[in-house]
């Protein structure tokens, strides 16, 4: 049974983790650990029951959900198993797993760890923008060091929870995971910036009128700040250069082939992936 | 005067102004000239009086306005000046000027050409898509082979009527054009049609749930049509290799610095160009 609930990181995604479970019937008690105004707005939005400090909060905890930046949630795991409640459950919602995993594979003693990466956010961040049904439809990727780690009850009401707040989970290796981020996500990032930071460097600020709304479209990842990426670039390095690389190799071929057929295939290559990735789908998940 | 108007090429952009000028009060004649289903579509939308045959509908027009693919321009332009009324002012809708432009220096005679470049469009094709404000605040780029071409009360009137229809005309060399346009539009589509095809090699089927909001609006452009991009790349192949070969190196630096405080510098440099090219903007246009 999951009774008492311990959400380290009340931002955007700790506290609409907070706002589902209690929206999907969940009557057992939750607490936030976080600095005190941003544990304050988790209150006040009803995210969480109340403020604790981490030792109190894990002390009594079945589930511990850490919704911090990546390099925090490192940190944490490194400071939480000697306050576990034996037996936990304790998860996460980074953006990258395979150093989030290594970490809890060193220290992760009293309890099991089970990486997690919710496949949701949006632009607003913090818990005044939390929102209930921020994970409706959205994939939940669980990433166990072991599968049968799936495979305890404790786990099985945790992946209970996810369904009831409408999220997909599926259960991949961590390795995998970042390998499949690198493409679908860092590499669409590092692909909007770069393309606003040549078009800043290369076309006149007068000249910017002249821009359909592609490049609207293609420059609002750019937008995103440094500071969330810092730490995804950092403990995927390896991953985002291979799929960087793999990128530019696919520019260079389009390059040399502006007035082959080559270029009709990769149009509609990409036409493929793209009417996939926008349409709605309805992919298996773990039951 | 501007009594007579030939709309030649009665799809999305040509029944669009054709709406747009009668919503602005246009009173005179407006042509169009087109394969039967596409001009009876556009008589049905409102946007052209009857149709014509070109010869029939140049004949007496003191506005040609060619909204045809660009190929299908070129091919006009090679037949087009025995039919025109002496001293009608031509113009087009293309999405690079500097081929038409050299078609237009070769065969327009008994009339000016004035090339042409709207910002708008939407997805849906053809004049049952037409909408008489879709250049309203939109830029509508010129590119006079002689500024004094300009400077016609017919090339006024004209003037007249985009800002009347809303739009936002400003004046530019072809070449200019067509360089600016390879980085903020050309290179847009080819950067997501690669990033398209590279997630469809390199990700497998089962796993394209493991992907954020990102990629799909960094794929929307992939779903562009060749056929729409062949003659848009066959006529600016030269503008369109060096700004790949200009984001190829911004990748690659990227790649290089992913541990560095470069990194930063470019998502900076980034998300101001994407702040500006979403943001709305009043820069100054033609009077």
């Amino acid at each position: 049974m999951i009774e008492n609930v311990a959400i380290v990181g009340t931002g955007l995604i700790g506290a609409s983790f907070g706002l589902a479970l209690r929206a999907a019937g969940f009557t057992g008690a939750i607490c936030g650990v976080s600095s005190p105004p941003a544990v304050a707005a988790a209150v006040e939005a009803g995210a969480v029951d109340r403020a604790a400090s981490l030792a109190e909060a894990v002390a009594s905890a079945d589930l511990v959900f850490l919704a911090q930046p990546i390099g925090r949630i490192i940190d944490t795991l490194r400071h939480l198993d000697p306050l576990l409640k034996p037996g936990a459950l304790v998860t996460d919602a980074g953006s990258t797993k395979c150093e989030i995993a290594d970490a809890a594979l060193q220290c992760i003693r009293r309890g099991t760890f089970v990486g997690g990466h919710p496949m949701a956010g949006k632009e607003s961040r913090g818990a005044a923008a939390a929102d209930a049904a921020l994970f409706r439809g959205r994939t939940w990727v669980l990433t166990p060091a072991d599968a049968a780690d799936l495979n305890t009850p404790l786990a099985h009401r945790f992946i209970h929870w996810l369904h009831a707040i409408g999220a997909r989970p599926i259960s991949m290796d961590a390795a995998e995971h970042d390998r499949v981020v690198a493409l679908t996500s860092h590499l669409a990032q590092l692909a909007s910036t770069a393309l606003a930071a040549t078009v800043a460097e290369n076309v006149p600020a007068e000249r910017l009128d002249v821009a359909g709304s592609g490049l609207a479209d293609m420059s609002r990842l750019a937008l995103s700040s440094y500071e969330l990426w810092r730490d995804i670039v950092a403990t995927n390095t390896g991953a985002i250069e291979k799929a960087l690389t793999t990128y530019i190799q696919k520019l260079d071929h389009i390059r040399e082939n502006l007035r082959t057929r080559q270029l009709q295939e990769e149009f509609e290559r990409g036409a493929k992936l793209a009417a996939t990735v926008r349409g709605s789908s309805t992919r298996g998940n773990l039951g």
